[in-house]
């Protein structure tokens, strides 16, 4: 029998969605209550799989879940892309007049900002999860507390939905990564991307110099952050996604940095969603 | 008389030590309760001048706070590192066993993580700000609950400091920055940093190229970030930071990358406070 797949969140959540798109819609979910729950399935082995989101178009890259991967020596082996739309939804009967509190997760509550700045008498409360709060008001039948979260999540829960995609950019992307112990089988033909992290010194054109080697070698960035290295001054860790269309053009790419880059690591291989 | 500065939190907060510390110790605070709020005292005029956090060693860049400078243009004119020390505090003769909930910022939670993981007996709260809590725990008289916050915040609130220094990574540094509506007169040759914006095509070598004529101009990258632009796929915004001997190095790159990049922004210019 194959092991539930760990993510953060209940049912309902855009955890869960990315699981019913990326896999199936009756793949089995272990529910955690935090990112550090989810690595911690994944180390014992109760789950094989997990689905953690990486960066969203608010926030920019979620940092603690890059070091969660890397500090674990984890590997990303698929991404999925998510078009975030909340909700606001309540008890079926209740109106935007009777809610006096919106409970959600505070990205949730960041994403949404502009249209809860128009309801001066609602109080933000900040949640563990999006479908949480719609489970807990349906299960407890609470009144005047409405929750931000999924389409899903309303119909599993039966909740109304007050108001329809309340997110202030609609067409709001989150990256969610599938990421396992060890990496995938290698079937390197169907791979178009990586992610990979490296140090460099605070030395003039060093970064300039690794992207002219990437350039060089047909990679095409599509990310790069820079973090600068906790008690060593003046280094800086660098964080890139590349694709490629040959994995030869990368796998050369690869040996060059190995030996430019100090602490040259790839985070995973994988197939690009977004073709 | 002089405007007070505005802040997220109130007094005893880490912005409250970093205005003490960049302006002077009797600096006056406008305390505000959120980054909104301090970016509205600021448009409205009840501030000249604000302080605001910008990147951190856990979560690197706080990309919500780089969209407020940037979306009502407004100017960086100076930095400040701060090294933050949590401390776990309560009403005087409470002692850790004592303790069942900690309340505090996310952020101070998620910096204090592997300490409390030792304290599973207590319950972890979100608060709005670390300063707050510890303020309410002595007015209110409240027992059993412990805030996380500065040395000073206990000082200023008369409560014990339970454990100091209670966050993972013992060098913590925050990254501040001070923003006003319009630049400062322009003195250039106490300027050695900048923070720049610019955007550029989904397209191979275009960062790499950007990066050669900044290495070519001798200015070294402090930071680096991209940033997807929604709507508008293929489009990345970067957001780096320069510094620089001399400004006319400085001054050419921006005039090369005002023709090669779309969208160049100056976001401040202002004293390098890493040297």
């Amino acid at each position: 029998m194959t092991k539930p797949i760990a993510i953060q969140g209940i049912k309902g959540s855009f955890h869960h969605e990315v699981v019913q798109h990326y896999f199936n819609d009756s793949a089995a979910v272990e529910e955690c209550m935090s990112f550090d729950g989810v690595i911690e399935s994944l180390l014992e082995g109760s789950s094989d799989e997990i689905v953690m989101a990486i960066e969203n178009s608010i926030a920019g890259s979620i940092i603690p879940n890059y070091a969660l991967i890397d500090n674990n020596n984890l590997n990303i082996v698929g991404e999925y892309y998510l078009d975030i739309q909340h909700h606001l939804m309540a008890l079926p009967g209740q109106s935007i007049a009777d809610i006096s509190e919106v409970h959600s997760h505070p990205m949730a509550l960041l994403q949404c900002k502009m249209f809860l700045k128009d309801l001066p008498h609602i109080k933000l409360v900040e949640a563990r999860d999006t479908a949480e709060v719609a489970k807990q008001i349906a299960e407890k039948n609470v009144k005047h507390i409405a929750a931000i979260a999924s389409k899903k999540a309303a119909e599993l829960y039966k909740l109304s939905v007050l108001a329809e995609s309340i997110q202030t950019i609609k067409h709001n992307e989150t990256r969610f990564v599938i990421v396992k112990r060890e990496t995938e089988n290698n079937d390197f033909t169907r791979m178009d991307k990586a992610s990979l992290k490296f140090v460099l010194d605070h030395k003039r054109g060093s970064l300039a110099t690794i992207l002219n080697v990437l350039s060089d070698c047909k990679l095409n960035l599509t990310k790069i952050q820079s973090l600068p290295i906790m008690d060593t001054p003046w280094k800086y860790a660098f964080f890139v996604d590349v694709t490629f269309k040959d994995y030869k053009d990368y796998s050369k790419a690869k040996s060059l940095m190995e030996i430019m880059a100090e602490n040259f690591k790839v985070l995973g291989e994988y197939k690009n969603a977004r073709l």
